[in-house]
């Protein structure tokens, strides 16, 4: 959301170096809209515009631009400036930035840094990528269990402005174990008996994740719990740090994005789809493209063996596409719909009696229905009126077919333990669409024969 | 994740009315867990059991059951303990339940209530599903500007247990207007000069959300601007109420599941797999299998309109599914990669140019290579290593058919104001099927004449 209505002013401003009123205009407004009023100027104005900005200020204002244009502008810009910025950021979000620039760029930062975030950084690297320890912030309010409602709020005062949330404050003994959370609303609503230790206020049975837990898992957590942040804790339950909502919004975003990728067969992308090289987006595309090819070929073998049937009953070959065409979308509607579902937690792999027995009675509704459309224009089409009952059968039986395979592929990949989305569409399409030619031919020879 | 660990403890403490016991099993755990624990018991006994705790901590409780759960144990327990149950809800989940029970049974319950949360829960149910005010609590902490820090943050312990989240604080003037907000963690800093007033602390440039805006529009300015909550405001600027970030994943999560429903061409459910209709669920699959029908019948007018060609070279036949599955597979990616890209705000409808550009360069590179595979295979089928040719050239220009078309008709719909994920892979691939037909036989006519 590109906004113009300011780029005249802005550049008026920073032409007469106007100090007061870029100062205002970095103060004023919320944040993202700050942001959003410079994406229309160049990296080098933006730049410019920021220095006119509170440190932490800047670097929130900072945080609302796209990651591409943070990476292009801390790529171009004087390092120590860089630095200054980067120490400012969110934990999790300058590690994230970081890992997107060159190493040798990273190495002139961090000797900027004072050591204590250079070793903050450095430990948030080091946790592979889709793990709970490459979601998490280390800014954290912890507290002793033995404060009282009066002093852990004050406590509280003196940390706030150097945390993202303190929405729960995070109970630790001496040796950094976690005890037990407290809500800040528990402790606001505490402030009438302010004597109350921690110890007593504390819920002790805490949802956690673990440092090398798996994203998707942690971001099941947050949904079911309807948490704000979820503690993460190192295998000896020390704490590490906390995982925020929003990015577990990313991750589910990020996740069902992925989904509906696998099901038309793409290997998921791992950059904007604008942004993404060429080379890279073809061979993602590519190597399935090539799968498929080699399972398609499969019906060219299988309708040169039924050469004499296709040469003998001509007719037969005008229905190949209607009728492959049939079995493959019922197919990818029950693979997406089995897809989606295990996805949202809908259905289990032990559900799986009950969804063939529904598909089964789902798929004779729908090829029943698609049957008789399918008569009536054989009807006209085919020699004669018992010839034409080749196509109904036939749809009826592919339909059928389609919709158990597509049902029954995704649940066999997750009993697997392999993504049931990889079990893409396509690929139900491509196995329906051979064996909706075995069923066409034989049904054919069967009724045709009489 | 049923648990069944605890089952037969449970239901001794209830055969036994062991009272010490069931409400410590109510209070001891993280509510969510206590809920998992009580999956395997009937709605009798769950309902039994929860008797047992406090009524804030009883709704607690209950609002971890799923839904449907939720509605079989209110549709048979006593009116009146309902009714004390429903009144603890949060103002959100509760009309979203009661709008899912019938209005005879709510007109049972509502009489119960106090009038207050009678009137809340009737204004609540009067908007329209899928706006701001469907989503929004009413419980929110609203304060006077003139109150200092101090004032206000015991104001706000007071508030504090009634409310959702407290995290931020709405400041309005006497008119219900909002003027500005504070967060909690700005409150909190702030305690060390307590006589500042929540006037001086606020922020005036609160990113709102209108009562009857789309709900698709709100998750998107909540995930931009990483809030936890958004204000909802009526037509003259007053405040209605929040909607939290918990809402907003589901909207997030819902929002993705429906695209990836409708790439597949299936109209989204609006219920759980397993327990939609037989009929509904047929309904909605079987009108995209109609209109897809319909469309793939042009492929048997075409055929038959080629009959000449295909009776002379009846190999050609045997090339017709691996042909249109090659173009349909490349369309299906272009279509879902761009569908995927819109939804993520990753590309705009001012972009198609470039989207244009780049699948032009991947569809020559997919198609060259696909080519390449098909001739090799053509070489040993075909009657003569020239007639071969006719493969590999259809191929690339089918796949180039299918990318662009898979790009360009989801933007088209866009343009129009429909859903882009409307243009569905098996419409995608219908379209591209015809094509491919077209294109085949008139490839194979230039080819094969010479």
């Amino acid at each position: 959301m590109t906004n113009t209505l300011f780029l005249p002013e802005l550049r008026e401003m920073l032409a007469d170096n106007n100090r007061a009123e870029l100062e205002e205009f970095c103060t004023t407004l919320n944040a993202g809209r700050t942001a959003e009023f410079m994406e229309g100027l160049s990296d080098a104005e933006v730049w410019q515009v920021l220095q006119f900005a509170q440190p932490e200020r800047r670097s929130e204002i900072f945080g609302y631009f796209d990651e591409e244009r943070q990476l292009s502008m801390l790529a171009q810009q004087p390092t120590d400036e860089v630095a200054e910025l980067v120490e400012e950021l969110a934990a999790d979000d300058r590690v994230d930035l970081l890992q997107q620039l060159d190493d040798e760029h990273v190495d002139t930062i961090l000797p900027l840094l004072p050591v204590e975030e250079r070793r903050d950084i450095q430990r948030l690297r080091s946790y592979a990528e889709g793990t709970a320890g490459s979601l998490m912030t280390t800014e954290v309010a912890k507290l002793a269990d033995r404060l009282t409602a009066r002093e852990a709020l004050e406590e509280l005062s003196r940390q706030a402005s150097e945390l993202e949330t303190i929405y729960y404050l995070y109970v630790v003994d001496d040796d950094n174990h976690l005890r037990g959370i407290v809500s800040t609303r528990q402790l606001v609503s505490s402030l009438a008996q302010p004597h109350r230790t921690l110890r007593e206020m504390m819920e002790t049975d805490v949802v956690v994740a673990m440092v090398d837990e798996d994203q998707e898992s942690v971001a099941e957590k947050v949904e079911h719990f309807n948490l704000l942040a979820i503690p993460v804790l190192d295998s000896g339950r020390q704490l590490l740090g906390i995982i925020t909502h929003d990015d577990v919004i990313d991750v589910v975003r990020e996740e069902l994005t992925e989904d509906a990728q696998r099901i038309a067969a793409v290997t998921p992308l791992e950059r904007d789809f604008l942004r993404i090289g060429l080379v890279t987006l073809s061979w993602k595309r590519g190597i399935w493209l090539t799968i498929l090819f080699f399972a398609a070929l499969l019906t060219a073998f299988a309708l040169r063996h039924y050469e004499l049937e296709l040469e003998t009953y001509a007719w037969l070959v005008w229905f190949i596409p209607l009728i492959i065409s049939a079995g493959g979308n019922s197919g990818s509607q029950s693979a997406t719909l089995v897809i989606t579902a295990m996805t949202g937690g809908e259905i289990e792999l032990r559900d799986w009696r009950t969804v063939l027995m529904r598909e089964s009675v789902v798929s004779l509704m729908l090829g029943g229905f698609i049957a008789v459309i399918g008569y009536a224009v054989a009807f006209f089409i085919a020699p004669s009126p018992s010839d034409a009952l080749v196509i109904p059968l036939t749809l009826l039986a592919v339909m059928i077919t389609g919709c158990l395979c597509g049902a029954t592929l995704p649940l066999v990949f997750k009993r697997l333990g392999l993504d049931p989305a990889l079990m893409s569409n396509p690929f139900v399409a491509g196995i329906v669409d051979i064996m909706g030619i075995v069923i066409y031919i034989n049904v054919a020879r069967m009724i045709l024969s009489n």
